[in-house]
């Protein structure tokens, strides 16, 4: 029996861009054919996007997916690819009745075609609904599993959530004598979850007694970032390939004939894990400009290693030409701080503008007379206005700046400094924000380049210089023990009690439990409104942020 | 067999404010025994305030609740009522593996107390994740149907969606020849929901052979509103007792002897559409401000009839001393725009101020050479930084007057007019806002009182003035009939080949449907950030945004 070749195919799919999503199916089934493939599997929901949140109930988006995926079928056959088996993911066009009663939901299908025809659907079992996944309330569930046959050799198909489940349709392949396990995956990153990745594929294999090939989606979706990494496992459970993480690609695997050992492909490097970071919030912010329309970011540069950090990612993802930097410079900023931010931009060969916020200052000062907390947001809400105004004149994505440990503990402007459609470090602490920065820096070094983030950026007190001599310590808690409190309540909601037992000094626990509860309460007021006739828009109307699909 | 006493205790309870929400329970069962009662029935999760979304996963919140409740049992016992059968709704302090293999969960329980103990607990069956909805996120489904013996008769008890779904506990109930059924529910408040829920009861309480007691929780909870209106449905489906809606209220009914015909008790009258759909705005608002811990709010008075509507439902919700009116004129702002909002301050009795935009537009201007929507959009910013600063300054909640129409088409500044922690008309359409304004007036007219919005801020054509004799018919299709389109599109979900076979003007859905797209993308834009390490702030941590508890 001859080898069977499989093609993954990692691709950066858009949620609503059902043109380009199927053109690119088009485009890389005519690599996988090229490189002599009898398979080439998709990531899941390769034709709508993922993830689509409540565009799922929508009935003419679900017509129109529909449409695009019968339109792939006829041009793949049309092209002589109709000898390909192409997995492809999809949202089904009907709609199920939920056997509790709950309301009629499509569901979430990988859908085989093969000479021109949609020759298998398979709808997903396990419906994940917890931490970013709402899956239950958009999708119904399937319950039938599905075996293909691919050159006299049989493949099982499921997705993403299905091995991470026990029981389910992985559980019915083990009575199903197959060859291969094939799972099409729409899976986020998350730090170190790769190694997650493949033990379980290591377990579900060993189950069902066949290499299993996890083929995973790349690239930036709203708050969503995809990390590719798609690999094969033998039955034994021995990794096999692997595809590198944060780019397109296409993993070829051969499975062989029983009577041979496994087939070895491609086994791109590990990356470390402050690279895999970096790389995962530039791969975010790449998406997220592109997908939305914009070719050029703007935010404030203040010589401080938050926007210093954000804009050498923003080059990175977008070239540093298309990164406008204003110094925004108060009665307060420092000489250096004035310095490292003209400095930062030409390293990075940024558009560098400097615009005083003194004289709106003073206007709304005089106006208003205020003075404490409220003067200090007003110069942050200034800088909110100059950015926004830029962005209204010029077309230009504004990013806001502050990292999570501020947002945290509120150390932010509503309307000011959290101004901005994209956070690019709204989930990475200030540890990790200097970490990532002199990661970057010596990645320069050793590619004998000039590293893009001034030193003293680095290595000066943190301050957010809104009066006189002001440094974040004078109100926080020293950042490596403040992130160490936030992880344990933020991140993996201890309590107090767990906090004090793991050796915290109540005062530093009081301090930080205080200022998160607050922030949080701060944060979630604005902005908001209520629900009274139907439907509003909040949280009953979830819909995806960057969506390119329109009312046909 | 003598009647058996049952009180309906629709009361407002706060999320997180386990203190206030048990002391609540203590002081309404006080009540409901000096009036007799056997049986009083408070709304689901009355100890925990509703909904909790993520706090339910946080073990110090669940142990909280349940030394709540059971310092709650002992209290009673202790203060003679521990006859009295208490029922209660709380989340269960353990977590239940879920049998799909997804994350551990809690569940959503209601609590039977007597003679200082917990009697029975009861797991709510049917979790709806659907709309408002995210209860399969956060709870595991109960299994087990719950029947009390309260003075010799058997009262069945379910919980809220547990009577909206076929099958599961109502089902059991058939074969339990029960005397009662309790519901206890967090229903939110929908335009003619309150039919929906009497007539679902009626078919329940005929599946079951038994009159169905509905307790409703009442009072703004973040962006939803509760309305109360608890009720009692007779066997054979009449009306037998009905609470008003909006108000905590105690609604008393008798379960009479099988023998003799029903009981009737009380029965509030129905509200018009217009007055519920005020009264619910109002009870939004009043329960944002309290639970939020603010006593005043401050808004921008422009002279129309948005902020003119929302004053008014302030004045009604707080007193019209604790509401800050803010004049910004520009310099395209009509003088009867001035004296329309120097009037409406003074029929509220508001606290009214001038503060014109020109001395910081100017600024901004000169600084910043913006033209075109850029410098429209500065306008609304600059009066966004105003209200913010006076908000930061004297602690009034900030209220953003957008209406649902304007807020659909993106007739609305980010960080400008869309300022505020609460929109009161997010969800009332333009049509809608003119006919509040006019039930308003009426109410007051017959009243004897003078009508507190003046008469040319509702007949006038509505205008942003963010440009010389600019009006918004200028770029929008007549309210009427946007609103039409609007309800199609949004709230049903209408694609485009349903609204042109309803008959509606190609070119006014063209133009409808790209606003919308427009500006559902642009509004969720801001602000955002991607998710990297573990958790981020955003999708993947629900918390309430009124939560009183703090970590113990």
């Amino acid at each position: 029996m001859a080898n069977v070749r499989i093609a993954l195919a990692q691709i950066d799919t858009c949620v609503g861009d059902l043109e380009a999503n199927t053109q690119a199916v088009l485009e890389w089934s005519r690599r996988a054919a090229a490189a002599g493939a009898d398979l080439v599997a998709f990531p899941e929901m390769t034709v709508t996007g993922y993830p689509i949140e409540d565009l799922a109930l929508r009935a003419s988006f679900r017509r129109g997916a529909e449409a695009a995926l019968q339109a792939t079928a006829a041009l793949l056959e049309a092209e002589g690819l109709g000898g390909l088996v192409v997995v492809v993911g999809s949202v089904g066009e009907e709609l199920r009745s939920a056997p509790d009663g709950s309301p009629a939901r499509p569901t979430n299908q990988a859908v085989v075609l093969h000479h021109g025809q949609v020759q298998a659907r398979y709808d997903k079992h396990h419906l994940p609904n917890y931490g970013v996944f709402d899956e239950y309330r958009i999708f119904a569930a399937g319950t039938r599993a599905c075996v293909l046959e691919v050159c006299g050799r049989r493949v099982g198909l499921v997705i993403c959530e299905d091995i991470w489940q026990d029981g389910g349709p992985v559980a019915a392949m083990d009575d199903a004598d197959i060859a291969l396990l094939v799972v099409i995956n729409g899976s986020p990153f998350e730090e170190g979850k790769g190694h997650l990745r493949t033990e379980l594929a290591a377990r579900r294999a060993h189950e069902v007694g066949a290499p299993v090939a996890y083929v995973n989606m790349v690239g930036g979706q709203d708050d969503l970032v995809f990390d590719g990494g798609s690999f094969v496992v033998g039955a034994d459970g021995t990794l096999l390939a692997r595809a590198p993480q944060f780019v397109e690609h296409l993993l070829m695997w051969d499975l062989a004939d029983d009577a041979q050992p496994p087939a070895r492909g491609e086994l791109a490097p590990e990356l470390e894990v402050d690279e895999e970071i970096y790389r995962a919030v530039q791969t975010g912010l790449a998406g997220y400009i592109r997908k939305n329309g914009f070719r050029s970011v703007v935010l404030g540069l203040s010589g401080g290693i938050d926007s210093a950090l954000v804009a050498a990612i923003s080059a990175d993802a977008i070239g540093g030409s298309h990164v406008v930097g204003v110094s925004m410079p108060s009665r307060y900023s420092s000489e250096h701080s004035k310095d490292d931010a003209a400095d930062l931009a030409k390293r990075l060969g940024a558009d560098y503008r400097i615009q005083p916020i003194k004289p709106m200052v003073d206007v709304f000062e005089a106006e208003l007379g205020l003075e404490g907390v409220a003067a200090e947001n007003l110069q942050a809400r200034v800088r909110g206005v100059i950015l926004m105004g830029l962005s209204n004149a010029e077309g230009h994505l504004v990013l806001a700046t502050g990292n999570k440990s501020e947002l945290a503990v509120g150390y932010s402007t509503i309307y000011g400094d959290a101004v901005g459609g994209y956070a690019p470090l709204k989930d990475v602490d200030k540890s990790r924000v200097w970490a990532l920065a002199r990661w970057r820096n010596n990645a320069a070094l050793d590619a004998g380049e000039l590293p893009p983030i001034p030193e003293s950026s680095i290595t000066k007190p943190p301050s957010a210089e809104l009066r006189p001599d002001q440094v974040d310590q004078d109100s926080l808690p020293p950042y490596d023990l403040l992130d160490e409190v936030l992880d344990a309540y933020v991140e993996n909601a201890e309590g107090r009690a767990e906090l004090l037992a793991r050796g915290f000094d109540p005062e530093i626990v009081e301090k930080v439990l205080s200022l998160v509860d607050r922030a949080e309460w701060k944060r979630r007021q604005y902005p908001l409104g209520p629900k009274v006739t139907g439907l509003a828009f909040g949280r009953d109307r979830r819909l995806p942020i960057t969506s390119l699909w329109r009312e046909p």
